[in-house]
């Protein structure tokens, strides 16, 4: 055994605990504070479990959990920047490449690349597995925004517009969640948790 | 497709919400505040992911991962109950098998199933998988102890002989994390981590 090598994910896993402190925008459903990295991979490696039935093709759920489970590492150095902030969007991918060989970097080399292919599947978003995770990364804050009465899209004034460009992964992965979600975009208009078209 | 099972699904998935505001006893490693279930569940899902590799036998990680992702799902319910409270503890097993009906119980009944057998074999800890799955539980909140200078073991007084004890599924489960982890112990006690034989 190459005590070295657990040494190094030790490291890693000590790393990871920051996950806990980087907030994201999204609020919990009952307002108390914003969720953060941890909490909404958590949440959305569930859903996966919960939802992938519904998939429009044959999935390997296991792959879709690993990716979500890993998917916002590069947050650690690169920080969460808002999917609606036009500005933060602007260098969000080199930002997090960059924290991406660093992250997985901590890692022997051949655990470390496992996990950067699978970022960057995820990151690429063309496999039906990658799609399927996209969509519960979207879906998630997606809900909380519904059942907190409209959450950042209130405070941020979004478009419904942008709300559906957002969303858009889940009409190539699922048919049964789009069809299901497009309800809810238009039931959030009418009850005002989305202000402009 | 039957609308009513989605959405059986999604008030599920707005109900886990609430493992964001369950907290544990265990700090972050930088002892900003508490760990919640969420978070928890999260670290130790990614933590089986990396650490898979050194488990005695070959395991399902997949199946670990599901398992990990559910298992503290009770505590919406029931509550966490700090693994070295004694009283709490009594009434613990109890209390929890009444909240499994209930949240796994929201599901339609093929699902709910599933996940409730799921939770029954990782309290059951016989399955290899199993045994896996409660050393990771285990081992995270063990190292953020560990690197928060002793954390609840010096907040709680526990001894050396009680951590020995919890951390016993890491033998049968790893003899490689679990030499790693003995000689951590050993170590946490010489430092003043740990202040009772
Ligand atoms: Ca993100």
């Amino acid at each position: 055994m190459n005590n070295d090598r657990l040494l190094k994910d030790i490291e890693f896993i000590v790393e990871l605990d920051k996950m806990k402190t980087i907030l994201r925008q999204t609020t919990l459903i009952d307002k108390s504070k914003r969720e953060n990295d941890a909490e909404h991979s958590w949440h959305i490696s569930v859903m996966a479990m919960i939802l992938s039935e519904y998939a429009n093709e044959e999935i390997d759920v296991c792959k879709v959990i690993k990716m979500l489970l890993i998917h916002d590492l590069v947050e650690i150095y690169a920080g969460d920047t808002f999917c609606y902030d036009v500005e933060g969007n602007k260098d969000k991918k080199e930002r997090e490449t960059k924290a991406a060989y660093k992250i997985f970097g901590m890692l022997d080399e051949d655990k470390g690349r496992e996990l950067r292919k699978l970022w960057e599947e995820f990151e690429e978003m063309k496999t039906n597995e990658a799609l399927f995770a996209a969509s519960m990364d979207r879906l998630q804050p997606f809900l909380n925004n519904y059942f907190s009465d409209g959450g950042t899209w209130k405070k941020f004034n979004v478009s419904k517009k942008d709300i559906y460009k957002r969303i858009a992964p889940l009409k190539e992965s699922s048919n049964i969640l789009w069809n299901f979600t497009k309800n809810m975009i238009e039931d959030a208009y009418d009850r005002g948790y989305i202000l402009r078209e």
